[in-house]
């Protein structure tokens, strides 16, 4: 069969990250059999006919009856792509596929990436409505600040599924549980911590309002932006960070991220930019430091360890990597198997705390979170997830541990990773 | 782990049918390895990056590596599913995941099923339109006539992949297939046929235009809504009407289907109603019977007999069965391997000649078309669509034969059908 094979750029087929993404990352399959005019009959026209009609006069059996509660979009416009900014969303489908199959392997949800093809707020919120009933879920992907929030926000009230925008709120998770482990092992108490959190876009914006969700005090935290510490005297604030100088530095500290550091026992770069070493000095001795940005932390490693005791980056060729991918299989998967209408604080914050809790037996200051590759830690963030969802009364049903005497067939979806 | 599990009426559970779309009929799996720390850095960050910034700098790479190039998006609108009529886009989403399994099965296309939230035309262009980057083609599905001509032909004019709606031109490229194979089997010629199409929805409307691209003369078809004959005299009829009116029925009869019927040697309906036996006595003897409509076709089989040498349905438990993924996977297969940028009619017209030939050499009155499950017809409609592509000039690159010498990897998903 003359299928299309490719002709590519000898340098590039020969380089083995190129060699990975010839034709994708990922493939459908079907989960039924299709051999026999018997198998078209009951997949397909005409004994489809009756699953349909059932579905017409009963919508509740649409979870039931087609793949869609196992189901999440992850869609982007390409605005905030990695660090590599806003190279549209043909450039970021490499990304979005990545994502799905991470999904799919951690979480066993069945995950479509969908690149739109605009970047205006109206049109993303149009289309991910008009597509979001062919889904149970929808994982907003590298869309940059502050249109992120608006269209997140929207969605998320206008639609009776999961949004969720990983940049945001799987940044913040992996964070929170990254902080929880520091502090257990330093002793300290979230309520007592100074926090600096440098980067006021969708991490910085997401991780301010996870930490005092989980009780750090918001009088304690600073946020610094670009133009440095963000108060309520400055008046070039966007809405999202006049909420922030109304929830953190009562103190009303001024100045730049030297100034903000002073006392500090925790920092959070979250920014992209680079952090001198001299502003570090200030920082109460024993601390910790997020250097979060990739793929170069805002401080270097060595350099962090001078001034706090524990640290942590993005990378995986350093002890202690925040990698989003503890987070979001987890998350969707517990939300799926609840059919959540959304995605409170608490399940967020019991996510973060089921990640913290599969180490906590074994901490130490190089390994405060599991390795993203800890197959323990999807099936823990999945049922403190669905556990959080019943308490916040934003569960559609409650989630059963499928039978271990009973073998599951093969071709079951919802069992397959 | 707790992935949910169903709690279902167990009437339907007991139901083979219901049984078999239990938790849909589809997955997505991941086509890389995700099982190391190495595996990760090269699917995703950091590797992932430089893939997406080659694609920023080269947007021709974007078909080579993507999923893209091999995904076609099944787009509803669930305003015209099956006979079932408008039952709305969550009650169509079991036929859309059929449909998709069916293009993987047959044309190891990777299809992934949308149903949209909205009937209004311009609400379903623009959200296709925003979709339109993930995919490397779009069939549309069930989507009300005459709304459907009107969005396939905006869709088709402004994106640059191929967009296709099944209903009418799949129905109309099989029909043409059994059609050519029947006058063949009779020894006529379809430029002496006098043909009579009932019905002038989607399928109808799309029949007439492909059996006259195919060489029956217009003159000598006759289009019959459910007011009867589509004359230019009639004040009623619709822009598309109006277009069948001024190319077909030149001798202008009016009257309702018996009128119509009188000497005519094709009778096709796709009317999903019912013609009276009297009404097919007018016909010419020795001619065709194709009662299309499901699951009832509008005449009984044992009555076109008495009218008619040859006679199909649309139905799997009568012979020749005119069932359109003899068309659509190998219509795509086709498209995608050669990167079209649309479908011209020529594409359509060699679909129907690949499919009629697959059974050329043992043609019989009760076998005028292959099997849905015959292996050769999805290849052989690829390779002939392909061709005929590249003679209308809208192929974007030359498909080649991959090489037998050479084994696949499993992971890629260009074969794996």
């Amino acid at each position: 069969m003359s299928f299309f094979s490719f002709e590519l750029d000898p340098a590039l087929a020969a380089d083995p990250v190129f060699e990975l993404h010839k034709g994708g990352k990922m493939a459908i399959s079907a989960t039924v059999p299709l051999a026999s005019r018997d198998d078209l009959s009951l997949a397909y026209t005409p004994g489809v006919a009756r699953v349909c009609e059932a579905i017409a006069e009963d919508p509740t059996l649409y979870a039931d009856y087609t793949w869609t509660a196992n189901a999440v979009a992850v869609v982007t416009d390409g605005s905030a792509v990695l660090g590599l900014g806003n190279i549209g969303p043909k450039a970021a489908m490499p990304v979005m596929e990545g994502k799905s199959i991470l999904f799919k392997q951690f979480g066993g949800v069945d995950s479509i990436p969908i690149c739109l093809d605009t970047q205006d707020v109206e049109g993303i919120i149009a289309a991910v409505k008009a597509i979001a009933p062919s889904f149970g879920g929808i994982n907003l992907e590298d869309i940059s600040a502050p249109r992120c929030f608006e269209i997140e926000r929207r969605l998320d009230a206008e639609l009776d599924i999961p949004v969720f925008h990983d940049d945001q709120h799987g940044t913040a998770v992996v964070t929170l549980a990254a902080l929880r482990n520091a502090t257990a092992l330093l002793g300290r108490r979230f309520a007592d911590l100074r926090v600096v959190i440098s980067g006021a876009g969708a991490a910085g914006v997401a991780i301010t309002h996870t930490l005092i969700a989980a009780g750090v005090e918001g009088a304690n935290v600073i946020v610094c932006d670009s133009r440095g510490i963000i108060h309520g005297d400055r008046g070039d604030l966007t809405p999202i960070k006049a909420e922030l100088a109304a929830t953190t530095n009562i103190s009303g500290r001024t100045g730049g991220i030297a100034e903000a550091l002073i006392g500090a026992d925790v920092l959070i770069g979250v920014s992209g930019g680079s952090i001198e070493e001299t502003a570090l000095a200030g920082m109460a001795p024993g601390g910790i430091i997020f250097a979060l940005a990739n793929p170069t932390p805002e401080v270097p490693p060595h350099i962090a360890h001078k001034y706090a005791a524990i640290v942590a980056t993005g990378r995986s060729d350093f002890p202690n990597q925040i990698n989003n991918v503890l987070a979001f299989p987890g998350i969707f998967r517990g939300a799926l198997d609840c059919a959540a209408s959304t995605i409170t604080d608490a399940m967020k914050v019991a996510a973060a705390e089921a990640i913290a809790e599969v180490v906590s037996d074994d901490l130490r200051p190089e390994a405060i979170v599991p390795s993203p590759l800890d197959p323990r830690v999807a099936p823990a963030v999945a049922a403190a997830v669905a556990a959080a969802a019943a308490r916040d009364g934003v569960a559609g049903r409650v989630p059963r541990a499928p039978s271990t005497s009973a073998p599951q067939p093969a071709t079951q979806v919802h069992t397959a990773y």
